[in-house]
């Protein structure tokens, strides 16, 4: 859409119906809204493909809530609240009832968008406690539209819980893999399957595990090339990545 | 491949041509070739798309010619060598007198493959220093068949310099971006396009760079969801990544 | 017991009992059961001589509840749940009457296994503050059946007290030795007497000492070879590791 | 103030209207009101520009207080206290009543100078949750007389909502940008205009991003040399530079 | 100088002397020039007052030279190459034969500034050790036209030797402060006077010096609002911050 | 003490009034009383000269008032309880009526040495944030009986008010040096004075200062030689330390 | 024999064969030998079934070689010297002409125990490059009799080469798992046996693998109870803890 | 000699014999000597009891031999240069021909003090590869006139060796403990004797070992109240504290 608005811009300076003042104005006003504090990048899924996201920690609930308005009247979706809190969702209810909360996973959408986009995304998960990060990257990639099929609790513990999930493994069009501990599941989902493999390192763990640092580095560090990684659970992160990848 | 001939084998035990100790046996013999020191995996590319990449540090030039000898004997195609020194390269060169040595980027490409795959790359660098990196990705997806355009010397000083070349990035199935420093360039990237983004974190930059440690945490902590990351200076990773994402 | 499973499954192939698809199928389906979110892995004891532990950190109180109820009907012995908090504890007690909670170490233990296997292992701690770990330890020990000799607050600051246990040292087939602080018991430990010594680094103590990670640094650089490390306040590994020494 | 009274010692030793003696004990006295616990340093403004602020953290209510009233006695202005809490605001307010307190900037502000300060500040922030620390800046530098142009949520994911700004950022005699996340602002907003950048690093962000040192390693490491950096969310430091190269 | 061009571009376009399509054209290509490998960034001056420097690491000596020529060419002054070898100081030497090389400071200074700013910068710093930095700032702000006043070998271990040198300080428009092992120096120094100060934390040092970090997190700790640090051995960046601050 | 109990061990069995195995047994015996979970090392002092001191975290209040009830009646003085909490005090009062709490250093003392030791010990600090590690340290010395002067407030933003106290500094046969944020304090003071100067870091400061690891390593690297340094808030460490000075 | 030699000192001095001085200097005197430098401990055999490697960084060919020579005329047997350099090889050899030198695993073997211990040590390696440390551990455990099983290039990467050794791992008495970049590897093997695993991370692999701590914390991290560890690149460490093992 | 300097300029004034800007200027000029690059600190000495040490690295061979030059002009003793080069050595030697250089210890000493100093220091060290610090420690030491008992070799690996020692250890007026790896000997040593305890860490060591600081946190966070600790490898520090504590 920018794009169009800027060369309509030019066109119109070139045609005379648009001064330069007045370009150089429109050319500033016409990406964003002004709204005090936040000004929400109402354009950016005309560029990227992808809505901006509201991360909550550290914003009041009322300015949770005057972001969410804001782009839902806008006409944005899904809007997306992350690491939200049971104050933020409820100031968020009060302005878009349809709201819909996951607590666990603390995260609110609000508008899921109602097509269906092609290609599944697996998102598979190490443990159960990594579900809350899992769910995250769920959740979202399907109020984008995307199918997932979610495979959990298959960590390398017992190794013959990922093989028996092959042939699911292999239908995914990407694959998001989360996994707290010594993070060692992607590399081996990657050794399985061609589709790309998105790593999500998890905060579980005792002490050596430096809340995910351990996870992290050891998915960068991981011995099959085509992993790529996102930061400590960032659930968020790779279903937007998973979005880009299948939509593209 | 493999999983036909497990298929195959179960088929076999099921027909009376196989008898199941055959059978156990046949299942662990199928995958590799005992080499002694190294098992290549040959059929790797039949499970992931990839086939084995061979990491240079450590091993004997002797070591590395053999594996190279191996996999060429297999058919595998391309064969990467990286992180590979000039000893190495000769050694290599005595068993694949078409190897193809790339000091900058440490690497050496044996059997490229020979067909192109549909999809562009763009390979985006920030700064000169951080073109053996961008080189090393470049190469790589190219000897799988991938087209690559490099866009480099963008980097976040003159924002100016990565607007210019907007229409570029936007026609790219999957960008690249290689930088240093502070590692901002990707954030930038990817807020301007809808195609995946994976950041290569470059060990170029004073003390607090840290060695790239400052540019991939950087990288993992982008504000723009969607960007994925690899290790630091990892070329290779990327280039994998990208042909997972592009040849899904 | 699963590599059994797998042979009889081939033999029925081979017999034509059994067909191929159903050789696949049931290959996958024999190693766990499928629980929704979690996949309580329920031969692993078969394959590793150790049962799943359940690690509680993430977990809601239902969930805890819901596996220990599954492994307790397939007669997994013993259960144990750890960093268990006490509204996990009281969701365990619905389920299974004869749970028994040791608050201090965190853990919960059900049916601890009735049979005494032979070997003694010395639970090593240098400070008061370090018990809650060498219960955690002494505690797991037991519930698999392991005679525990706890020798306590025997700390290098008094070098004599460790030392005047020196014959107790010598009578255990493996050595578990807690310490945190500067975690230099280990190696003295070590330097003494010619069994396995394990260590475990404890969060305990001021600034520099990391949250374990001096301890952790320190008794991995031991000079005494030999000795090796679990995790930060992990007593659970290092009575599954002594299991796995003293049950080989 | 104080070099003129040393030399004003100095001279009146020379003219014999001053004791050796009572020399030192004036040299010594001159600069500092002993308070028990807290020695305010009444003359730092002669010195530095700057009066001494008060860092709120482990100082009782009532410490905090005694301080102020002190500073107030002997006229210093602004009066700062950082990082403050609601005790130690109430403790505030009964000695100094017209005491204003900035709870999400956790500052309190005694006396604001009521002169203006030639030379504008912009402070530039990157999303909503920087806005506290942006607020801390914002707030002190006023209350030097310091005027403030105040940019918000211009983070680099969508680079054209500070684009827009530039005119605004070329007014300014010197920006304060503070930033989260990957804190890639300031290398973009120094490579638009000539004036001093201020980097401040906020503790924004998941994971990796290290409770704000990867921001702060991104802002040292930047690109574009002429940045410096402050500590994570230190908006006063960053503000006392401010006023520092303005007043200069 | 560019945002005239694009204000002329689009008054270009206004009164129809230029159409839309060369306008975008021209957009992109007025702020640099294509070398291939390297764009340098020729207009940076007009944006920010400050010409590109060369960083000299992990680029080819004929790399440089290229891009010093390019930089010559279009008539940048001072063209500076830092962190530069001996070979790349040959190579520069060919085409721009009054390039000055300053070995110990690793920097290369072609076309000094010939003009004198007004304003004077002090470079203090701590040990002998520390100079090879000192050396960079002050060599940089010369060839930028700053006049230096450098103040050596002053750190804390003899609090009085930097004492003695008060009134040299207090003439400084702006105060670089080169410190290594602990880098308390510039907290001191920022104590005595109202002028910025920038610290240059240096890897001078034993072990726990840590290449560096103890001085720059030191000085990030400052207990002294209002200084500010570069990255560590950063010369450059100081006295380009410097000449923002005097030059504003 | 305990060599002579040897030594009179070796003596009796060589007279033939003790037997060697008795000889055995009260070597292991002499040293220390075991009270189950505790084994206070009664004769530490015997050792060392100090008395063993009880780290309070981890801690149950019953345990501790054990430990300190069976040293008063070995005759231990003083007992000192280090990071003792509010409900620690209240178990250690009733075995011990005469227990001082000093709630802002977190420390019990019970039983003071009735003594004087000769030899001054000054402990400055920096800040009034560290006025509680200061505490620690200056009471810890007293219950030794050890005379402190504490000079409070002295920070190195105002450098003169440390000068003015240099008197008092050279009086001292020993100096505590306390100091949180940069941790530049020790090397100012070791530089003016001859004695042995003991630097305590604080965890006092925002987010690079890293909970007081930036003091640490500025002090560790201190380029005064003849600094030593405890840990972060260790004022006990540093009180013991200087006993040991004092008292040799 | 330590033991054996201090009752029979005690029984001397009962039988008055032994005075009591004569007792302190034998007590003193029997368990070492004084070398100058080097005091080799010659009884550690004794005490902890393991004499004494030497670790060969930072001692002079000379210092080595006179060790070795001690250790050899007490009839200690294997001597060990670790990371030994080409010269250290050469010094050695002259006074012990049977040393044998593993260069790739910088490991010199004088004296190899000629007895057999029962019991099999698997010594599992993840890729080519680890092949140096699984040499040392390898080589080590010969030295001292032990049957050891190599399995090579087994990484996760391709898991079924892996599993198509489960029974050769399943007949080990004790694995010992060596791997780098992501460490994943122990996880795996602990979970398809009973055995006790050791961990090695090694130092290979590319910038976020630390050097090996990538692996380290993978491995601390792991997620199977069992696993224990030991240093990177530390076979020697690995083969001394199968020796405590399986000799146990 | 300095405050005595000062006192005497104040009663010139107060006398008349000085005026009061000659004053000023005597007491910038009282105190150091202005040799361009470095300003040795030639009253040091009077101040501390110490003279500077001249820190090698970084520094020219003809700086390092000019301050030697300078500080025996001013007839400094003794003059120490460490981390000293043989080139460093060789252009000492020829301005000061008495130089002795320990190349081990990378120490020249110049003019050694020609006193003896009451009071016993030990210098004890763990291994062999300690030796280079403790050497420099020794040799430090003794050049300022302290009486030195080396103990070697006495790590805890074999605690009877350092046991055997006790009476050695219990006569020093200071000991020095000089470790790597694990670092547990200054704990050990500290629980034995009444004498303080200077730990130094050494960058002896595997990888986790981190170049010595494994074992620098581990001494930091030792279990035994009383060791203070130098930085990784500065024996130098070392001995100037023991300086400061026996010398007091």
């Amino acid at each position: 859409v920018d794009l169009q608005i800027i060369r309509e811009t030019l066109d119109g300076v070139a045609s005379g119906a648009v001064s330069a003042d007045e370009a150089m104005a429109r050319l500033e006003g016409v990406a964003f809204v002004d709204l005090g504090d936040a000004k929400p990048d109402i354009h950016r899924e005309a560029r990227t493909g992808q809505p901006e996201a509201i991360y909550g920690p550290g914003k009041r609930p009322e300015q949770v809530a005057a972001v969410v308005r804001q782009l839902s009247d806008a006409g944005v979706r899904p809007i997306l609240v992350t690491r939200a809190t049971d104050r933020q969702y409820r100031a968020v209810h009060e302005v878009a009832p349809d709201a819909v909360h996951h607590p666990e996973a603390e995260l609110i959408v609000v508008a899921p968008v109602d097509r269906s986009v092609p290609g599944l995304v697996a998102v598979v998960s190490a443990g159960t406690s990594d579900l809350r990060v899992a769910d995250e990257a769920s959740l979202v990639a399907e109020a984008f539209g995307l199918t997932v099929d979610r495979i959990t609790d298959v960590g390398v513990a017992g190794i013959h819980r990922l093989l028996a999930h092959r042939s699911r493994l292999r239908e995914a069009a990407c694959v998001i893999v989360v996994a707290g501990m010594e993070g060692a599941l992607p590399s081996v989902v990657a050794g399985l399957i061609p589709a790309p493999v998105i790593a999500v390192p998890t905060s579980v763990g005792y002490g050596a595990s430096l809340g995910g640092l351990a996870a992290l580095l050891g998915m960068l560090s991981s011995c099959v090339p085509g992993v790529t990684v996102v930061n400590v659970d960032n659930g968020l992160g790779a279903a937007m990545s998973a979005l880009r990848i299948v939509g593209a």
